[in-house]
């Protein structure tokens, strides 16, 4: 359902804000406790707005792709993290100014103070600055530097800025306590110097049970509790590859320095997929369906050549140029699209980036981001990387459980492969009750593993090892066990699958549908518009009865019945205010559809049916009206179609 | 739908967590790195029984009743938990044995310990242990007391043990201390000696912010998040009183020594209702349509007399009778039972179980748990509380933020008030940047306090306070401020709500309809049948191709197109296993429904719906078929007037 937007008013992110706020869609969290940054609450139409969209994910991917959902806990324990290696890498740096105790997120401070140089500059050299570089000034210096002074850069100066500013998001904590140094960047506010760069994991920790002994984290991506339950639910499927799982739930960062509104927060909803699939196999048997899928794409090499132009090309050819990696790729970053488009993001201000060499994870063979356009600039809001084998892998090499799938050949194949024989009379009593994990042990071995510990024992012997969870050294001698190459005939091949995980952040999605939604009328600045789908709107429908006259009360009822009955979520608005005033508190609340009782609707109980962006009014009888609504809001109906059969309807 | 179970199979806990688990319902979390007790992830079948019923209860309250939904983060700063008086009273009691690092909660021990003793004494006194008895007892010692000592215990003792038992849950620390060296409870596994109980806080913390100095918990509770909230809340309503706030999320608990699976467990999803009403107008406007609904009580005086039978009788006449405290609390007692029946509780196990005195929040006025009869005994899984002006209260006289309703008078009122008068000239001057913060302070003050206030301004000529948030003692005198008893006309009535609160544990939910819903084929104790209500069934129909001949699939595919369009879930077994073996599957799986295509079905486009629980089959075309299912399972159908058009039908 497209109209045209028939105004004159510019986006303004203040009154947008101001009416989120207003209308109690989200607000600051401990509000009346002076609030804490990154955190926000979810008032009534928030609420119904999020589970709509979670709706419609989940049908669209969990229901329409047969995934098996998951839900797996926040609290996880350390070793996890340490395995997965968020322990060690997922950190930010920071550094303090020891005089004020006040702490600066290292990038972000190198960033901005560079940034309101190169426009001190500018103005010191008597250009101006661009309105919308203005914006973003003012916007900046909300947050940390306060003002800009005109001084004069060298020109030699001024290129390294601009060259550093190109790649701020790659140095390491050491590079960036290079450039505060080199470039003197300190206390913004009060010049004070600043310690070096140390480095900080974003992950809230606390412990589990009473002896504070068993360090936990909270999540910060809900991937690792779909990695760990990989076994059974490839069980659950019946062992048939491959398979998707999924999960929506909350996850955790401890930023820094939170800013931005929802785009940057401590806590949020993410609905994530782990596609598990084979990795010599990444066809995906739906991708026909979306290879005409016409879509805008940043690859890595455009950016790494200094520009961001957008390629305009079909899933299909994208994969097969090789430019997306392949076809479970291609098939998802369409479906991601489709989704997007459906809750109301805006087509034209949504395109797909791919992650340089230099910024993707160390894991990953291939990314893709969805990224929307907003006020903040191009965000990102769900991420598609192709994770490769590094989890189950990693967990597996961890655990010592098998995390695999199985193929079965279709002609059987001869290997040659190192294998170990036990001596299972004296292995038993010698190890006693380390038996079993000294076992497990040797038989979560690599392949080259293997070949290694098959020298030792030719060379000396016997092996020794130091054994998680075993004191001491172990010592094996080749009484106790051999290691030789065995050839074997095969009829199953074990695999680790690969997975390719798209990643939503659901927060940053609202944020940007309310951005591209919001609008005002022709020459009414203060009358806000969100035009969210109707398929997702919080509320579908207003009953307003022109006054309240105790007549029009049983048709008001009438109405209610009808579209309980139907399960509709519909308001009444039956305060004194006019209807005006009515509709447009509802024209904010993003309500698609007005029913308005009259003296009329009491004789012959028809009723008006309003449309929020167009104000198009029809009449017709109460089921007439709810059936138009029913087929517009759920049947991907549209306003025309769906009230060909009522009639046009003037109001005076 | 109600069916006879013809079973002679007697209930086992074992099968149906073997089921449970094997179906992946749910199982420990991060199982291959050996689990944390009290963490538990939901598998498919989990997830969406979970989804369903909180689908229902969404509709149920929220919808129904016209709730206002609120999502809160979970992170929660240390003062509002301070404030409300979980970070002093939210703890259990734990005893340390220095020996051994064990950990035991102290009223647990004590409650296991004398059990034993019991046991051990009726066995040395040659009395049988009856079965009920024993199976309780096998639990008991599969955790802390490993077995049962045939030691005769004086018959003084015996009463006093009894009589310890019977008010193990109202113990202060001190006193379980007391008794744990008055009857020289020791480590039940060692022999060695106890640290006395010290108090252990429940909450999670953790710390936001880089600095760590914002100390936060993980909430234990949804409801701090709505309290909150309550001011936008109340101004979204349009002012109107009453209304309520409802919120599903995840809260946290840091238990002890969790155990009983999915009973008592460390994060879990809760529903909570918080209902806001004028406390001197607690009546329901829907009170009418629940008033006739027969429950079964159990009120405090019959336990305090130390009986449970149980009190049957409606609803009406227990407001009546004053034993259920008012309207509104027993509106939503009746709503509760209608939602747990409509899950799939047996009627016949629930209960209301009013708290007694001495285990009644020190806030609450009134408190009734829905406790479901499970083989763990009766578990409270949803408490209705009235929590009086407790909480809001509260949250007011610490942040100065009013939290109030108001209600216009129909004829205005002289009230007699102590009135504050500041000379605003000298007053902010004097206090400059603090002025804001103490003009709060006193303009916060209850009548009370004004009171107390204007006799100290009498009596010294000034006032001394410390406030918070302003340096040094605050000094008032009479040339600042003035305190009189002032005479005003009232045309607005201004009030503290009370709020009624019905907080469901869904967790606990879901595991007592797994157990009042499973049992076994009559002779045949591995075929478990979990007989879930078709409406919250995680999969509602099964398609069971007779065989795997490729002739069926355009047929299999028919069926999934029409029941893909009516939004029905549905799942597919086309493995070569025999009719009989994916049918039962399925019956552990819960899946109401089967639709079996067979070689007439390509003739005739006919097929046969089976009924999981009654194993009766019928047939017809596919439509008529789909929609049997569609009106028994969404619109309250039932088998028989659901299927009535349809032919009966017998498998050879």
């Amino acid at each position: 359902m497209t109209f045209t937007r028939d105004t004159n008013i510019p986006f303004s992110r203040d009154s947008l804000e101001q009416l989120l706020k207003r209308r109690f869609f989200y607000a600051p969290s401990f509000e009346i406790y002076g609030g804490v940054a990154g955190l926000f609450d979810f008032g009534p139409p928030g609420c119904a707005f999020q589970n709509n969209i979670i709706d419609v994910w989940r049908k669209h991917f969990i229901l329409e792709e047969e995934m098996l959902e998951v839900e797996a806990t926040m609290l996880t324990p350390h070793d996890v993290f340490k395995t997965s290696g968020h322990v060690d890498r997922f950190t930010d740096w920071m550094c303090k100014d020891l005089k004020t105790g006040e702490i600066f997120r290292a990038d972000h401070l190198v960033e901005e103070v560079l940034e309101s140089r190169l426009k001190g500059d500018k103005l010191a050299r008597g250009e101006t600055i661009k309105e919308e570089e203005e914006d973003e000034d003012k916007k900046k210096r909300k947050k940390k530097v306060k003002e800009i002074k005109n001084v004069k850069l060298d020109d030699e100066v001024v290129k390294e800025y601009e060259n550093i500013l190109a790649q701020i998001d790659g140095y390491s904590g050491e590079q960036l306590g290079e450039l505060i140094t080199k470039y003197n960047i300190t206390n913004p506010t009060t010049g004070g110097k600043l310690e070096p760069p140390i480095e900080f994991n974003l992950m809230f920790d606390t412990a589990i049970g009473p002896s504070g002994n068993l360090k936990a984290y909270l999540r910060p991506e809900t991937a690792q509790g779909q990695f760990l339950n990989f076994s059974k639910l490839l069980e659950f499927n019946n062992e048939k590859m491959p398979f998707a799982s999924a999960s929506i739930g909350k996850s955790f960062r401890n930023e820094i320095a939170p800013r931005a509104g929802l785009l940057r927060v401590r806590e949020f909803l993410m609905a994530e997929i782990e596609h598990f699939v084979d990795p010599e196999n990444k066809s995906h048997p739906k991708f026909q369906d979306v290879k005409d899928v016409k879509l805008r794409f940043l690859p890595k090499d455009v950016q790494e050549a200094g520009s961001s132009e957008l390629i305009e090309k079909t899933v299909g050819e994208a994969v097969a140029s090789g430019m997306v990696d392949n076809e479970t790729l291609g098939y998802f970053i369409a479906r991601i699209y489709a989704f997007l488009v459906k809750i109301g993001t805006d087509p034209s201000r949504l395109r797909f980036r791919q992650h340089m060499s230099n910024e993707m994870a160390h894991y990953a063979s291939d990314c893709w981001d969805a990224e929307l356009q907003t006020s903040y600039g191009w965000i990102e809001c769900v991420g598609c990387a192709d994770r490769s084998a590094y989890d189950l892998s990693v967990h597996a090499a961890r655990t010592g459980e098998k995390l695999v799938a199985r193929q079965m050949l279709s002609e059987p194949r001869t290997v040659e492969e190192y294998e170990i024989e036990l001596q299972k009379k004296k292995f038993g009593p010698k190890f006693r009750k380390d038996a079993g994990t000294v076992e497990k042990w040797l038989t979560s071995r690599t392949q080259c593993e293997l070949e290694d510990l098959s020298k030792e024992l030719q060379e000396n012997g016997k092996i020794t090892a130091s054994i998680k969870g075993v004191e001491g050294t172990v010592e094996l001698d080749s009484d106790l066990i051999k290691i030789a190459k065995v050839k074997r005939t095969e009829h199953v091949r074990e695999y680790i699958p690969n997975v390719i995980e798209p990643s939503f952040g659901i927060g940053r999605i609202l944020y940007s549908v309310f951005e591209h939604q919001y609008w005002a009328r022709k020459d009414e600045a203060e009358r806000g518009v969100l035009s969210l789908p109707p398929l997702v709107a919080p509320t579908k429908v207003l009953i307003v009865p022109l006054s309240n006259s105790a007549e029009l009360q049983p048709m008001v009822k009438k109405v209610s019945t009808i579209l309980k009955k139907e399960k509709i979520p519909f308001k009444i608005d039956d305060s004194g205010a006019s209807i005006g005033k009515r509709y447009a508190r509802n024209d904010e609340l993003g309500t698609p559809f007005g029913i308005t009782i009259d003296f009329e609707s009491v004789q012959d109980e028809s009723v008006t049916l309003r449309e929020r962006d167009s104000t198009k009014q029809v009449r017709g009888s109460i089921q007439a009206v709810v059936d138009a609504i029913k087929d517009i809001t759920y049947s991907d109906g549209n306003w025309k179609e769906g009230t060909a059969h009522l009639a046009a309807f003037n109001s005076e």
